[in-house]
């Protein structure tokens, strides 16, 4: 048997709690049953919920702390008041310490990233954080990132963005040299951020390794699926991905209208109920549960606060996979051998119409 | 009978040219019999087309130019080859000469921008030009600023943005004091640009006359139709959009899909087909077709470069009603009056949690 991946689940996370979380543990147990979790939590709470999940309190640990993050903390407060103690804090210390190969919260995203920056520290080479979303396409699925754990980005930061994110796609979409664009605005002279454009220049200029540069993407390129990663500052990024939930939550709400409004349409629902079914699956907002923040020096996974247990169980199967496939070793070694080999500064003087 | 709203019209703008121009002129001058088209292109192409229409060709003019921008064309090239001389220009300028009272071309955006600026300058207070579109939402329409005309934004130039904007859904919503979203990405400590931050706090401390501040909105709240009118810079705002149209296209392709899957899908379809023709429409993208320039002084209508008829008339609607309602005297009230009374940046100084 495998060696299992050791999960550190903080159990006081989100809307719900642990009346979601330890039932989406479970969940993905069953999926998973070489994960062996750890629990950070209160332990008069999690302790009855956890014993009416036989096989899962059988492999499992909890440790008990009283102190846990509010959805509506501040970063800053949240690290006075629950650095060292809270369900977070230990939850992402679990992984510092070796105790786990990935952390798992759905605590607020704020409070998660300051305590992550303040327990992990960044990787070598890489200044600030970012956040990265699986996110569905017309052909499958496209790594975006940042979306939203950093504003603003210099051109290095875009290629190291480019690079961490191509790491993600490599175990995500099991493709050894994905396919990498940057969000832009349209290719006319007058358009076009500068970063955008030196990042660009160099991306096409130093032939990286584990990537394929693409060129420019805009926004209708990520749904089409026209590359495996897109690469954005976390402004626009973060933007990007709630104004593309927001537009299919409007169409669901038309389709819905519609087939309402008289007997045929109902009639006609009933008649294709299998086909809205694979809609629906399509749009959940719970199967593409799960941000995965990159830059750190351990693996830390965002569950989405509103989350229910099918949904922490999809955020857990991506924590699980980023373990399993050693994330962290990835983007290292492309890190290492993007920074030491292959970018040259000085060709960037060159004039380039990328 | 009102006064007739002349519209000057690019016929060779957009992948097809007049062959769709004309024809989407015919069809908006159907439901606008007051419109008053002055068309500028090559009459060779252009005039054969018009005969065919026959109301059309008696109420409107055509002005021969055989110089025409290509839609690859930089805005630089577009501005050395066709200053004076393109159909383009002379639409433009028809409105700088007080002989149309809007232009609308489906032109390249680039170039169209370049040409609006040099030909027509920029309002008093006002540095860069906006794109303004008009966003179909769950509770109707929301007015969406700017989407990819200028990047990057100050503070006052999102002030202005939101002045604008609000002039415009004065028209479009028929309401007098829109309420106004800054775009932004959450509300922890960490988040949200600066200069959002502080138009949002000029929004909040001063009475603009014309408008109410809502506050932050974030992607989502675009398709909700929280606010009248959305506020952000162009990059981020052109992201969002795009964004947008690629999720009801996909989205679109997946029910399609669904619906063809087997026999009981394609049964269901035909019953609701009804249904399913209201979703479309909502869907369709022809029916948000024309983006509005502001900012400079004169009203630019941008129809999309790959419109067919219908979408041409659209445009030509917006174009109608901009200029029925005044759009530019409202933009210039609304601008006076915050700019010599309401602007007060001491107050900025003060510590503000909005």
């Amino acid at each position: 048997m495998m060696k299992p991946v050791r999960i550190a689940l903080d159990a006081m996370g989100g809307d719900h709690g642990p009346e979601v979380i330890i039932p989406g543990a479970a969940r993905a147990l069953e999926r998973r049953p070489d994960i062996r979790f750890t629990f950070f939590g209160d332990a008069t709470v999690v302790q009855p919920i956890l014993d009416s999940y036989a096989q899962l309190a059988k492999t499992s640990s909890l440790v008990h702390t009283d102190v846990a993050i509010r959805m509506d903390d501040k970063p800053s407060q949240a690290l006075r008041s629950g650095r060292r103690t809270s369900s977070m804090w230990l939850t992402i210390e679990a992984v510092k310490k070796s105790q786990a190969d990935v952390a798992v919260s759905a605590g607020n995203t704020g409070a998660l990233m300051a305590m992550a920056k303040t327990c992990l520290h960044m990787m070598p080479n890489i200044d600030r954080p970012a956040m990265a979303a699986i996110w569905p396409t017309i052909k499958g699925r496209t790594i975006v990132l940042d979306v939203g754990a950093s504003i603003g980005a210099d051109a290095q930061h875009l290629v190291n963005l480019a690079i961490m994110g191509s790491a993600m796609a490599r175990i995500v979409l099991a493709v050894e040299r994905p396919h990498v664009g940057l969000l832009n605005i349209g290719s006319e002279e007058i358009k076009g951020i500068e970063e955008v454009k030196t990042a660009s220049r160099m991306l096409r200029q130093n032939a990286f390794p584990n990537l394929d540069y693409y060129g420019f993407v805009e926004g209708g390129d990520i749904g089409k699926g026209t590359v495996d990663v897109v690469v954005t500052e976390g402004f626009a990024g973060n933007i990007a991905l709630k104004t593309a939930e927001g537009t299919a939550t409007q169409i669901g709400q038309w389709l819905r209208e519609a087939l309402g409004r008289d007997m045929f349409s109902k009639i006609g629902y009933l008649f294709a109920r299998k086909a809205f079914a694979e809609l629906r699956a399509k749009l959940d907002p719970r199967n593409v549960n799960g941000g995965t923040f990159l830059g750190l020096d351990g693996i830390v996974i965002k569950s989405h606060g509103s989350s229910d247990a099918v949904g922490t169980a999809n955020a857990i199967e991506i924590a699980y996979n980023m373990a399993r496939h050693d994330l962290l070793s990835k983007i290292r070694e492309s890190l290492a051998l993007s920074h030491a080999e292959n970018l040259s500064p000085p060709k960037l003087l060159a004039a380039d119409k990328s």
